[in-house]
């Protein structure tokens, strides 16, 4: 690749997020383009997952409960997340699995709708939105509209009771204006619920500006919060003291050590609790968060928007005779942080790039995601990526017997 | 205390497990007596989970989910515990947190059983139990009969879909009857849950034996997973195939990363999986269950009952004229592996007794516990807690300003 068309390395100006590339464990020799489905491992957690078992747990026993303040991790781990998202702090809490926490707030907001028959979605959502949707719905009676996010507007109407959508779309990057589906939700009395996993971290968004009600979203993607990291929701403050949610453990109780019979739910998003939360997940969590701190949140968008244009440039000029179609808009305001192609070899594409250790991912039918994460790519990366991609299909080297057999989360 | 009324530590006769008990963190001079809240650390952990977090996550990225088989943790962390609660290892999933996984198998239970209107449970059990069975009549329109566990039988009838129960009770360490609870649930119809949490790893149970549909658990007391480890849940192989469950996530699904968008059940118990499971705590939970291996169950309960024997023999002769009420069942094959004593200053010498190192829990209103877990506690254990209770009570140390504010975990 001409690196004349673009920037070079040495004149990369995103260079005042540079310095957060080094909190990351980056392993010899890889590029990463994952961030997406699971973020780097941030140097610190090491010592402090370390210091969590050995110190908290192995010296501390039960008492850390208290003394180490196990017990409000959900909402300390919530707050840092809510800077993220446009939310004050106390709306927000980390616990349980994006699923799981997705079934809690629908479940609230088809209870606060009761008289309504419908709940409206993307039928291109992440397959677990749409399973638990079916689930939610199935529980109270409800009839499930599923259509392309474009097409949802015209299924609004007075008989819809919660509407559920993803900020980012997980395969075409795809933003759905947060402000603009919210009002049109509310223009007909409904509430909506954002799906925020590929979101937080990376892009921008403002729950608490466009009106939104409830939101969930996952810790082990831009937030870096390792795999299977605790998730989080958010519920808008106004509703929240009016929420009854399904999964009422005793960690939502209003004072659980009180081990009363009778539940009193605690006031504000702590009624989302359930169980006895996964204390060393939350403490690695809410370490990875502290990256953010200091780093603005414009300064993220315009690092993505400006890597994943590179990238879109750099497939245009340099790959263009290799049939990738562009599966992300091509207008950067309407793009999250990751770009796909779609090419009918794409499986064994991404298995050699992989042996070349260039990490992204794939996912069916054919679709090519390189994730862009504002915090550790850089500008090297994208062109190291267009060049070795043009490699690849200039010898054909994505076409080797040993790609035929898919194999998951390569 | 005089020891000649009991064994010495130089003759404990329980030492086929002492081995054991070397691969725990103990930390210098604590006597713990609250395995049965949150297990000591295994030693082996903390480089296990440091492994995890640097070479499995930071080096391995998302291939780990292939090359380290992450996404065969539930099923192989199941398959440990399955041994310790007489369950075939495939019937067993570890996830989530207890009372997730109670609301998923009770959902099922009641759908198997639809065209009844009760849930029978012990008003006694864990209050989180309650919370979840109660949220799970109210989305069925079933009612709850909340009775103490020993007048469950007299309202069992043909109107009872599921009969929800502790195994060993969280306050007294009662032992409830597992063949014969079961039996009588199936005589008229119905189904039951078990709630192993005070149970496994501590009381030997047979859950196929004794013909139980469905069980839960927790993996951070007696199997020493850490502070909010991830939970687990038995079905019995001939409803798994035919449970709905409501938290039906793409990881429960039979192909979860064909991404389809139709929900299609995994066969067996790995239906009762959710979101993306949390792997760094089922990492820890699965390599803290190794020091199960190779110790008989009933090598394990027999510790247990010398060692809760011995304290109440204690008790008995030496703390007789300071009040304590005997709270847990005399008789050995009804008691579990905790202790429960009942006095007014309960709160006070609980506190003094965290204060020389001694750390057992309280719980409402007057409930002093004191675990005995086999694989680490000894009779040494047990005779400096008899000495240092009646020191206590004797010089009035409980009786201290400090101790008059109720602090939680402690």
């Amino acid at each position: 690749m001409d690196r004349s068309a673009t920037a070079t390395p040495a004149t990369d100006p995103c260079n005042t997020l540079a310095e957060t590339r080094d909190r990351f464990c980056i392993p010899e020799g890889v590029r990463y383009f994952d961030g997406n489905s699971l973020g780097l491992m941030p140097k610190v957690v090491q010592l402090h997952a370390s210091n969590v078992i050995t110190h908290e747990w192995g010296a501390g026993l039960i008492h850390s409960w208290h003394d180490a303040q196990w017990r409000t991790l959900p909402q300390r781990t919530g707050a840092k997340i809510a800077a993220l998202i446009g939310a004050k702090a106390h709306q927000v809490v980390a616990c349980d699995s994006t699923s799981v926490n997705l079934f809690k707030v629908l479940v609230s907001a088809v209870r606060l709708r009761a008289d309504r028959k419908k709940i409206v979605t993307d039928s291109d959502a992440f397959p677990t939105d749409l399973y638990i949707v079916e689930q939610v719905a199935r529980l109270f009676d409800l009839t499930v509209v599923a259509v392309p996010a474009r097409e949802i507007e015209r299924h609004l109407d007075g008989e819809v009771a919660a509407v559920v959508l993803t900020h980012v779309d997980y395969r075409s990057a795809e933003i759905y204006d947060m402000r603009g589906y919210t009002q049109r939700a509310h223009d007909v009395g409904a509430l909506i619920v954002w799906d925020l996993s590929h979101t937080a971290g990376a892009v921008p968004c403002d729950l608490d500006g466009s009106g939104a009600d409830f939101a969930v979203g996952c810790g082990y993607k831009y937030l870096n919060g390792g795999p299977g990291a605790p998730a989080y929701l958010y519920v808008a403050e106004r509703h929240a003291d009016a929420c009854e949610q399904p999964l009422a453990g005793w960690f939502g109780h209003a004072r659980p050590f009180d081990f009363a019979q009778q539940y009193t739910p605690a006031s504000g998003a702590a009624r989302f609790l359930c169980g006895t939360n996964p204390v060393i997940g939350l403490s690695v969590l809410a370490r990875a968060l502290d990256i953010f701190e200091g780093v603005s949140l414009s300064e993220i968008r315009s690092r993505s928007t400006q890597l994943t244009g590179l990238f879109i440039e750099g497939v245009d000029s340099h790959l263009s005779a290799h049939g990738f179609a562009l599966a992300s808009p091509r207008d950067a305001a309407r793009r999250g942080s990751h770009v796909s192609l779609r090419h009918p070899h794409g499986y064994g594409v991404m298995q050699e790039l992989a042996k070349r250790k260039f990490i992204g991912d794939f996912r069916m039918p054919d679709y090519m995601r390189f994730g862009f994460a504002p915090l550790y790519n850089t500008q090297d990366d994208v062109h190291a990526l267009i060049d070795t991609l043009d490699q690849i299909m200039t010898t054909r080297a994505w076409d080797k017997p040993e790609y035929q057999q898919r194999r998951d989360f390569t």
